[in-house]
């Protein structure tokens, strides 16, 4: 997928933004790179456009030649990990190098983190200094979460935050502090430029077939991207734009949010009700509000997900108020032990057929005394496919007091992209259950 | 965590590679960049050491100066993305502009890519001729799974693949065609200078507690992250280097996989059954090989983790050899509907409790007939805690026949990150039973 507001005049300048992740476990491959992505997610919602985002090494060279270019060509930098207590951690000495800054032993911190190792039960250890060590002329930023504080410095045309690389100290320090001050320096609003539309039931290919004639029209601002049984649509705002005329107190000149509203209005008049939310929502969350808001309870049945359906339902906050119970039924034993399924029916028709999810739907329904039942069996794979059933094919089922849907697709991928398919297209269709049958 | 290898003489260079991934939805923060890792891994595995990866948009200005300093400063870089046949799609135009080279209509191609196009039954876009453009000198490298293939050129000190931005055409390609181009190249085997260990049952602390003299004696060579419920050990051998006498047809001089291996007997000796496998191997994979091979079946009864710790166990391809079923009870009644847990025991002792995750444990097995009953019952919050029972606390049982095994733990974090804890810590209890039963 592609995406990129293209500007329609030059100045004045975009407000951009340039990320740094520094580790060696990064680069090796072992561990996968993800502050990148929850800080371009928050700077994308203040406004600000992120240009670049870097992965180096804990090597010095490396990181000063990365972070120099980075100050000399971004207005805001922000760099992640390389803050601890150890001799490979370089971030403070190589920013100091590259800011033409000194490093400073802070007496009250040290004593603050030698406090904080203490108390969590840890030996203090010997190089825990140097997490004491700060840059002349920074601000220090509270790490509420963790030992490493981070540090703020500003230069004439750079605006710069070193965090920790672990991910929860990391996003508690951006949310609590960094957000806030970036706002103030540069006169933004917390509001996004990217509004994202997630669809259920219906493939990425559909979705582009039905928005083709809005690419056209509006080049760089709508951008497709395939999901688990779905698809989510991208909608873009340019980024603000920073006044050159106050070049000491830069202030974002706001994207055009107008635009991107009407942009939405028009996307979901053409897809209707594939849409099931916008950006945070998630098909469990909307699927909970739904069971919530109608006072129904729920349980599953599943067999080839082997869990994730009720995993994805149970990870919503306050799931305990509507999801009664699930089960795995694995063995053709455990469909009739736990959901009453005939073992004549699954004989007859084959475990992966409508007549067995219809059973299983049904049955756990009754036997829970819940008011709606979800039942998925099908084939994930690698092996256990035939001709006639082949790896991919799903039968799902509703059952809702006295009727029960069911309904079957065929996916491609590997196990596991299998195995969120056929869970997201259950909930999905449990989704449409509930919309159909109304409050 | 911070890992590097500190080489101890400067020449002859390290075999380094640089990766730049292409795409404006990843600079959005929107979908989490995972082609650098894969490709950071496979290197990895093949010897050669990842310096940089960068992340830009589809923005031809920032596009071209990241690959000019790529190809300045790495012997090995490959991109990935922006090969579509949009006009979006920059990577060819923008190679050409720094490798100097002419982009040329490859008819054979066009018509390759036409009928691909018609064959998946879509409609030919009117852009199509663009994936059909190749660079001068250059090299195709086909793509079985996609529309756009890859391209491979060299210069005096650098060679580069460009490849797609789709997850499996890329990977794919990586295996059928670069792995063997790279390997030919540069004189490389594949064998990882990168050699994970994985620990369950224990701690980050404790495992570096254990491991600390070897820190100091092997600096850079060893590094400890935190996982759920246990810790992963990084091994680290040198890059192998370039031998510079021969320039033009360099060879790697092999890494040193004797100190590698002298390493890991002595990092195993000192954590002992804590390690429960090696690079690919997961606790899931690792408890199902030892299920599989004592001919034993299993049952599973999970209530916070609502699912994810069957659902691990099913995400190994087979396990429906070994994974009878599970039972997700997350209501009061359904422990006693599915598990025969007499509510009595709920009610004076707590759904969180060794009581009921016992009579779990055992109510699954012997309700299922299976020769083993895995039991968790914890409280993932937010809400839900009490100053007895906190959130973050969970009871696992193990049931086999006439013994029942229980044990507890308090993990902090939010809620995803609980149930992740929680499940790794049911499967590690799991596996030392099993080790602890002999076969």
């Amino acid at each position: 997928m592609t995406l990129q507001h293209k500007p329609h005049h030059a100045a004045p300048a975009a407000c951009s933004a340039e990320l740094i992740a520094i580790g060696s476990e990064l680069i090796l491959g072992h561990v996968a790179e993800r502050n990148g992505a929850f800080l371009a997610r928050e700077l994308t919602r203040l406004g600000v456009a992120v240009q670049f985002t870097t992965t180096v090494g804990d090597d010095e060279q490396a990181m000063a030649e990365t972070l120099e270019r980075a100050i000399g060509r971004s207005q805001i930098v922000i760099t992640t990990g390389g803050l601890g207590a150890t001799e490979d951690d370089l971030t403070k000495k190589v920013l100091a190098r590259v800011t033409r800054r000194r490093l400073i032993l802070n007496d009250e911190l040290r004593i603050r983190i030698r406090a904080r190792y203490k108390q969590r039960g840890g030996s203090v250890p010997a190089s825990v200094d140097r997490q004491a060590l700060v840059l002349s002329r920074a601000h220090l930023i509270e790490n509420a979460l963790g030992t490493a504080p981070g540090i703020q410095v500003s230069g004439p045309h750079y605006w710069l935050a070193a965090l920790p690389g672990v991910p929860h100290e990391m996003e508690a320090m951006f949310h609590a502090v960094v957000s806030g001050l970036l706002q103030a320096r540069f006169g933004l609003r917390p509001r996004s430029r990217l509004r994202v539309l997630h669809c259920g039931g219906v493939g990425e290919l559909l979705v582009n077939e039905r928005l083709r004639p809005l690419f056209s029209e509006r080049p760089g601002s709508i951008g497709v991207i395939a999901k688990p049984a779905g698809a989510d649509v991208l909608l873009l705002a340019g980024p603000p734009k920073i006044d050159p005329s106050l070049r000491h107190r830069p202030t974002a000149i706001p994207a055009d949010y107008d635009a991107l509203q009407a942009l939405e209005r028009e996307v979901r008049g053409r897809l209707g009700d594939a849409v099931f939310g916008a950006d945070d929502d998630s098909l469990a969350s909307v699927v909970g509000r739904l069971l919530r808001e109608r006072e129904l309870t729920l349980a599953v049945a599943e067999s080839c997900t082997g869990g994730l359906v009720t995993h994805l339902l149970t990870n919503v906050p306050g799931s305990t108020a509507y999801v009664d119970r699930g089960i795995i039924c694995y063995s053709n034993r455990s469909k009739s032990d736990l959901a009453g399924v005939a073992p004549q029916l699954v004989e007859e028709y084959g475990a992966v057929s409508a007549q067995v999810a219809w059973a299983l739907a049904d049955g756990i329904r009754r036997a829970s005394g819940c008011s709606i039942g979800l039942a998925v069996t099908g084939i994930a794979g690698p092996t256990g496919g035939s001709a006639k059933k082949p790896v991919g094919l799903v039968h799902l089922a509703v059952s809702d007091q006295g009727t029960v849907t069911t309904k079957f697709h065929h996916f491609h991928g590997d196990r596991l992209a299998l195995k969120q398919a056929f869970a997201h297209a259950a909930l999905d269709l449990l989704r449409r259950h509930l919309l159909k049958a109304g409050i």
